[in-house]
């Protein structure tokens, strides 16, 4: 699956992915009214303007980007019908082409693991029949459990050619409470990022693992140790742009072939409309404010790299 | 609801909790069939049979316990149709009467933390109607984010009156990895214990704080540290029976009161007719085999208390 995932960024010369993560508050008055007309005011009504929300976005990024990256809290926030909505721009997002990364941050001791591996990246079997329940390309892993919990994720990535980027330093002002405490004068993410290489070994695409990285845009200098210590190991980062990371702030995540990381940004894009530089398109025309976000996000990292 | 679970857990003299984790392959004969008879070997089918599963044996145990914590990641792996049975589940052992513990080990940043917290513990408003998505009493938190991914459930606790056990030191195997690696000649999972009691003083019930703990029947020497650096916090141990623990290694998860922690078995009571324990009982009444497990399990917890 990382071998399609660098495919799509040499295609669109865009190393980004857009974050699929909705709330109500940003969702233009005209989608919400429609669904709530339908649905009434709802879980059903807002997780129809979710997907309604999602669909115009994706209809206007989808050829500029390679990837999206819905996060699932989200939708589980509106319980059985915002997973369903989940459920619908994940099959979506695979039809229009784009790879699909679940952030879900699960992580759990080996057999209950596997349920997650299974039910987002694989498959389960009901008796002679098997089902793909929600069919994501990546998903996101918490590693606090240890080997135990990601090795599950590892053996579905195997068998059914999909991939993981495991939490290693994430981008939030309090990331450093337990990431950053010394283990032999090494911070603690360290030790997960050398652990990331190891089950990465063991799931290799032609050039790069697998298994990848969450490091946060808004850690840089950290991201120059890690990308060292994780050769192999595709970095996902979150935390340009509404968080605060810059195109210049992410040359460091990137190897010298040009590759090896990829720059989530959600809010900054889907929800463009409502901020001062697009706010020009109105939220009639929020999916052309997020194409034109996009265009800018992607050019801000082409520009940092080749400086 | 700290104070709930206490009450139930003084009134059963039982600080247990049946794990509600089903899988296909310990679900009888009889029920699958029935399910897939309605609805085919589809995840609609297998759900149904989960379903069932779980009422039986709560039907079965509800008098003898406090609380039930059923696993979604088991759910989760059937899509929608087993998140609807999560739900079903869910709403049942409230009906009741039991303590409902979502084991979800959550954590994201701060707002994608909150939308977790909202959806399992609180509410959700849509327009100017406000609803309830799964509606757990206390949901399972991955504390590698810090602070920040924490917080929004301590928020939410404190306003619905609900609980959360923080992951602190887990039962598997590999959870040495990372929780514990020695700072400053302490081990993670104790600055993790520490930050708990911190968060827990802003969550307090009468006794115990809302904000508990997860530490694995697995390392008892582990618990007796942690049941010092955290007087207030309940802690919720996992590990009994199927993964290795005894009731003679719990001993030191309680405090002087006789109060302070409650002890989880899954396999151990919900599979006990594939038990040679309890055999006997075969697959039809794998209900009274539960309760039999259920009842040896309060006793085994009982005597190594009083000893």
């Amino acid at each position: 699956m990382i071998n399609r995932l660098i495919a799509g960024i040499k295609k669109t010369k865009a190393p980004v992915v857009v974050g699929l993560d909705p709330t109500l508050s940003m969702i233009p008055k005209q989608i919400l009214e429609r669904a709530y007309g339908t649905f009434g005011e709802t879980l059903d009504g807002a997780a129809e303007a979710f997907w309604q929300f999602n669909k115009e976005i994706v209809d206007f990024t989808y050829d500029l980007i390679p990837a999206v990256k819905p996060q699932i809290a989200m939708y589980e926030q509106l319980g059985i019908p915002g997973l369903i909505a989940f459920q619908k721009t994940v099959a979506y997002c695979k039809e229009k082409g784009l790879v699909v990364i679940g952030d879900i941050k699960r992580g759990d001791i080996g057999s209950t693991s596997a349920a997650y591996a299974v039910g987002h990246l694989g498959k389960v079997q009901i008796g002679s029949r098997v089902y793909t329940p929600f069919g994501e390309d990546f998903v996101t892993v918490n590693p606090y459990l240890g080997s135990d919990g990601v090795n599950p994720f590892v053996e579905v990535c195997q068998e059914e050619n999909k991939g993981i980027f495991v939490l290693v330093k994430t981008s939030n002002p309090s990331s450093g409470e337990f990431q950053d405490q010394l283990v032999d004068d090494r911070p603690v993410y360290e030790l997960v990022g050398e652990k990331v290489a190891q089950w990465g070994a063991l799931c290799m695409g032609d050039t790069y693992s697998n298994v990848g990285a969450v490091v946060g845009a808004t850690y840089p200098e950290m991201g120059r140790v890690l990308r060292k210590i994780m050769p192999k190991a595709y970095i996902l980062v979150p935390g340009y742009g509404a968080q605060g990371g810059r195109g210049k702030d992410l040359v460091h995540f990137f190897n010298k072939d040009g590759l090896g990381a990829i720059v989530n940004s959600s809010r900054g894009i889907i929800a463009a409309y409502q901020n001062e530089a697009y706010e020009k398109y109105g939220a009639a025309c929020f999916g052309e404010a997020s194409r034109a976000a996009t265009k800018d996000m992607i050019l801000d990292i082409r520009q940092a790299l080749e400086k």
